[in-house]
């Protein structure tokens, strides 16, 4: 167990709550970056200290660049994962399934390490990842940095051919799948970084990690009352924010999805099954907050976004794992879930999610969440 | 902590999960009664063995018969426990706040005992009952039993010359209330207990009893993934019942309230700010249950009902209390409540709450709940 609190659930330390304190995460990764053209990156500043990812910048100190090829590196991404699913919805919607595979932990790690083990599921494949040959997540960080002593997090990239973990700085990930594999888009993939948006979208992306996306974790993992009550503040305030903001807009940033939006929608979807009750963020359930609502299910229903949601997996993830808070690691069965299928109306609204572009074909069989493990569970 | 599990939280046994094990509620309880006339209820038949209460019995085994007596007792009744509740809910409608005085336990107590410290709040009088003149509960129980073994329960009726608990028989205390206290009623009191209805009303009472009052409870003690799951499916079947039952009619037994609804309220008024996530009774809000919903802020907002809800010492109790499901003991913000004031439509369905008689005046003043305690808290 951590003396020091857990960076977060896509993380493996043991304790999450430190007892008086606020919820910290802790936000040092390996910044690797794999990039189409490694000696051009390697000639760019540094980006700004933001850790939400920057794009049109070099290596942070210390990291290197790998050469974008198609086979070579393997997306390890639990579905349980907020952080993980983002990078699995943008390789969706990008069509980069044929050139990066995915590894799959399951929904429940334990203080050293996710684990190959899908528990029974019809995805376990002998509790070791097929390609990587491990049983362990934490093989490949250490393959990479013996003893690595920081959290084993997902999502990580690993090089396949020598097993070692490239990056898993999960901001930089899903923006390095969107400019550095273009070449590689699939035909109609849409443009998540729209350079129009980029100077709007920064403040947007932050203000959703640091009061959102890590907001619900403020509020379930504080260590007092007071840090409770403030985190509780934060997040509303927030959520109150983009109620209003997607009031009178269908996107984030307007009539196409961009990165933004998947960002907030890991959070959404994860929302009334695990933050409201686990996480006690709950003065409204998503379901009561008319525009989120709405949003989140267009985007649930939007080719890329839904097909990735392992209710299940997300359930168990957070209410087995974490311990401190949920000591009888019982999993509540609600709440009902079929109402993500529910008639958004947000059509109105106009735009077209792709833009120009087109969504993206359907899972491929090996890929579709477990029949059950949906909306109509 | 008690190894053999505990009995409900208006006790207080420390250890409420028994690992493995469905949570079993102990209805052993101090079962004598506060008649009108004594020696013609020790001459009748002891009621059968149901728990809900029994109307025209005499007494069970062991147990003693005292006379009503305006100003001699003292209901002991903490508003955060729902079987209290239903006493102070009772008491309101009859009148009877003239000739059974209250003392009021703060809402969270120890493993031992519920205290009379109401921990700041305005209605602390220096953490003793001002009547009673005892810190603790459990000295009322040890004047009645020495060494009592079970659990300090409320609702619990004391004798205050002697200091000794009569009983906390809670299915029976209301029952009492609206036949042997009949002669002290209030005007245009409300008939709890018409004749008529008594025998469709008893199985609608014990089926709420069991899979609703303490449906919850086992909702949120299972020592088990299985109890839980079985306890959550009895729990939503007896909901969506009671939710069908009340598409039609305005009350659960028809046009008036009765005992029945007093029951019911004192479970759904809790239902959204605890059960929902501390016990994990998750499937839906109230307040998406359209007919329960309408239901219970019809009663709310009914003089007797809302006016005894403190939702701030209701919260605090659950969260703070159950350290084996909440060992953070942070009580959670939420949920909003503003919306029990909301219209509830349910004139539509005809009926009168009070029949032929009248609401009862507003509290007194030292009985009001404390202002931000209600829902406009």
């Amino acid at each position: 167990m951590s003396e020091t609190g857990a960076d977060g659930e896509h993380s493996t330390r043991g304790a999450y709550v430190t007892g008086g304190a606020e919820f910290t995460r802790d936000t040092n990764y390996i910044e690797d970056r794999i990039v189409a053209d490694p000696a051009a990156v390697r000639g760019l500043p540094a980006p700004p200290a933001s850790k939400v990812g920057a794009v049109g910048y070099g290596l942070r100190e210390g990291a290197e660049a790998w050469p974008v090829e198609p086979g070579r590196y393997r997306l390890v991404a639990a579905a349980a994962c907020p952080w993980a699913n983002r990078a699995l919805i943008v390789r969706r919607l990008l069509g980069l399934e044929g050139v990066i595979s995915v590894g799959r932990p399951g929904p429940v790690h334990d203080a050293r390490s996710w684990t190959f083990d899908l528990e029974g599921s019809p995805e376990n494949v002998g509790d070791r990842d097929p390609v990587l040959g491990t049983a362990r997540l934490q093989e490949n960080y250490f393959a990479r940095f013996p003893g690595y002593p920081r959290g084993i997090t997902v999502p990580a990239i690993v090089d396949v051919p020598s097993g070692r973990v490239v990056t898993n700085d999960y901001p930089q990930i899903t923006l390095d799948l969107s400019t550095e594999w273009r070449e590689f888009h699939r035909d109609g993939a849409p443009d998540l970084l729209p350079d129009g948006a980029l100077e709007e979208m920064w403040p947007v992306i932050t203000r959703i990690f640091t009061e959102v996306n890590n907001g619900v974790y403020r509020c379930g993992f504080a260590g007092s009352q007071d840090a409770y009550d403030a985190a509780y503040r934060r997040l509303w305030a927030a959520l109150d924010w983009l109620e209003e903001r997607l009031a009178t807009r269908r996107y984030l940033m307007g009539g196409t999805i961009t990165e933004a939006d998947v960002r907030l929608f890991t959070t959404l979807v994860r929302f009334d099954p695990v933050y409201h009750g686990h996480f006690k963020a709950n003065r409204n359930r998503l379901l009561e907050m008319e525009h989120l609502w709405g949003y989140a299910r267009d985007l649930f229903q939007t080719p890329g976004f839904g097909d990735t949601v392992d209710f299940v997996q997300i359930k168990r993830h957070y209410y087995v794992t974490h311990e401190d808070i949920n000591p009888t690691r019982i999993v509540p069965d609600g709440p009902e879930l079929s109402n993500w299928l529910d008639p958004h109306g947000r059509e109105r609204l106009g735009g077209e999610p792709f833009g120009d572009g087109t969504p993206p074909a359907p899972p491929t069989e090996g890929e579709r969440v477990v029949p059950g493990h949906g909306p109509l569970g």
